[in-house]
């Protein structure tokens, strides 16, 4: 099924999406809002999932579902937690900077702490403070879990996994050296980040989904140009199962916890940097991607990243052509103080 | 006022506390649980601090008040940003490894993002997975906020205090160093954090609180002993109000977000390390910074870290010698898992 918080409140009001996302039907009389329906997900999912066929069946009152009247699935969360899943990603950026990565990149996974006390809207600006603070998109794939006990195997981690959704995770590249190098990780250089409009069960992802990775080509565009489709699927090291038991290594994970899998990068087809879209390539699924490929190839970046009005597009396309998640669109635009 | 959460369901039940914690009574016909009020503040505060009236008077009905029935005030947050306020503390760790402190540590506040999924409740063992671990505590304070706007002053972000808490925040010292190495901050070292059973509002703390700083020794105990009563009040170089405007710089903070002060830790009367209670000193906040003080005292930290059936102890008390916030405490038990 396919389920999408309409903005009311700080928690949004549950509805079911038609698989089409052309109609929606309330949900509230089963739950109110996507974090309780996790809270008591066995109870309330089957439930759930009889409104989603009856909305298919055109069996129950619905009404049209328009994509920017969505809040995030989850507008506000308790856990947000953000893996390097792409570990190619992780060499290329350290490539440009000439810094060698360790081999443990490989077979240990990479995730920071994320703040997840306010999600953007997916058709809400990124809010710009000052252009130099080097704003990039990160096209990524999540997904938000159910309780997931401390010690979790990685099967127990899979199991636990709900629903998935797109994020673009917002970042501001050039406040990173500094609080890199402070030590303790993000906190200003990673600000609030959106999800898509929808989020999908597992199931409604048929062969895509391989109860660990989501075979499909991530595209993101920018300013109506394609960017980047990376197959999702394709060269990401470590899968969420990994990412979940990872996180839960020595803490539970709440219902509602959102892991991310990091910004989507397939190599080349020589093994190296992927090309970018003009080049015949699958680009890239942020800016920092393809202003690192510069500058191996031509000793520094030309591409500047985003400035007050550019728009960034995220989706992800079915088989048949068929937005799965909508859309997340993001105009970025001068952050002005309401007083 | 005082207000607890009583351990129910995912988020409490919300009690207003007598002010010497000895009786409570239940709030949750005004609103059942904190992140609620939390979220409508301007409407129920009043509410509360009318029923904090009449609870003191004997007014209303009322109950025995136990610390150990209570889970974290909040027992799952949206935000939990973590200071190192203290820059002693900071400057002290780092000369015990020989590494130098940047000037601006003395100017830019250090936070790291915390987890906040899930808090441990205040009497709830910290689960061992492994003593290898290095399992230690942290005493902290901790303000939990209203709503702040990105970009708020520090005007606005002292303005947006709602609560003072203590805090557990305990670190797996053995796992820092492999997860700082990677670069993106904590994640497995910093597992589930506990909170004291009682939050109080700014006005309860009289003359201690000046608005940014909390002036009172916070005592730490371990297996008894006094481990540590340094003044929070003292050598704090970021104010709240400083550490909330630095989290608020790129992003809103949504209300309920918890803002820690870091490890409390005061120099000594030299100007350099601070001298431990046996030797007539404040002591310290954690047991890394004994271990600081003995490797750049004696060449190498004799203190363990904390073994299975070790207990802490962590609370404040005001100039009467009154409890202000009950006390965090916790024993160290081997983790089982529920099957």
């Amino acid at each position: 099924m396919k389920l999408s918080s309409l903005k009311q409140g700080r928690d949004g009001r549950l509805v079911v999406v038609s698989k089409d996302l052309t109609r929606a039907t309330d949900a509230f009389f089963i739950v109110p809002t996507l974090q309780q329906a996790l809270d008591q997900w066995e109870k309330v999912a089957p439930l759930l999932a009889d409104l989603a066929e009856q909305l298919e069946l055109g069996s129950v009152p619905s009404f049209r579902f328009h994509e920017h009247d969505c809040a995030s699935p989850l507008p506000r969360a308790y856990q947000w937690a953000d893996g390097s899943a792409y570990v190619n990603h992780v060499e290329l950026v350290r490539k440009a900077r000439g810094a060698d990565m360790p081999d443990t990149f490989w077979t240990d996974p990479l995730i920071y702490q994320g703040g997840s006390d306010g999600f953007l809207n997916p058709r809400d600006p990124i809010p710009a403070i000052d252009e130099a603070h080097g704003i990039d998109f990160e096209a990524e794939v999540a997904v938000i879990t159910g309780d997931v006990p401390l010690g979790a195997t990685r099967g127990e981690a899979a199991a636990a996994i709900r629903l998935v959704v797109l994020v673009n995770d917002v970042s501001l590249r050039n406040l990173v050296p500094t609080e890199l190098g402070k030590g303790f990780g993000f906190f200003q250089s990673k600000p609030a980040s959106s999800l898509s409009p929808v989020a999908v069960t597992p199931d409604e992802l048929g062969e895509a989904w391989d109860g660990g990775k989501l075979h499909l080509p991530l595209l993101s565009s920018l300013n109506g140009t394609l960017f980047g489709k990376p197959n999702a699927g394709v060269d990401m090291t470590f899968d969420f199962a990994t990412l979940i038991a990872h996180a839960a290594r020595t803490r539970n994970l709440g219902a509602g916890a959102i892991i991310g899998s990091g910004t989507v990068s397939n190599k080349g087809a020589d093994g190296g940097p992927g090309q970018s879209i003009a080049d015949g390539g699958v680009g890239y699924s942020c800016i920092a991607e393809l202003r690192t490929v510069e500058t191996i190839r031509d000793g520094k970046a030309k591409t500047p990243f985003l400035k007050i009005g550019d728009t960034v597009r995220i989706e992800m396309k079915d088989k048949a052509g068929q937005s799965i998640f909508g859309a997340i669109e993001q105009d970025v635009a001068r952050h002005e103080r309401k007083t």
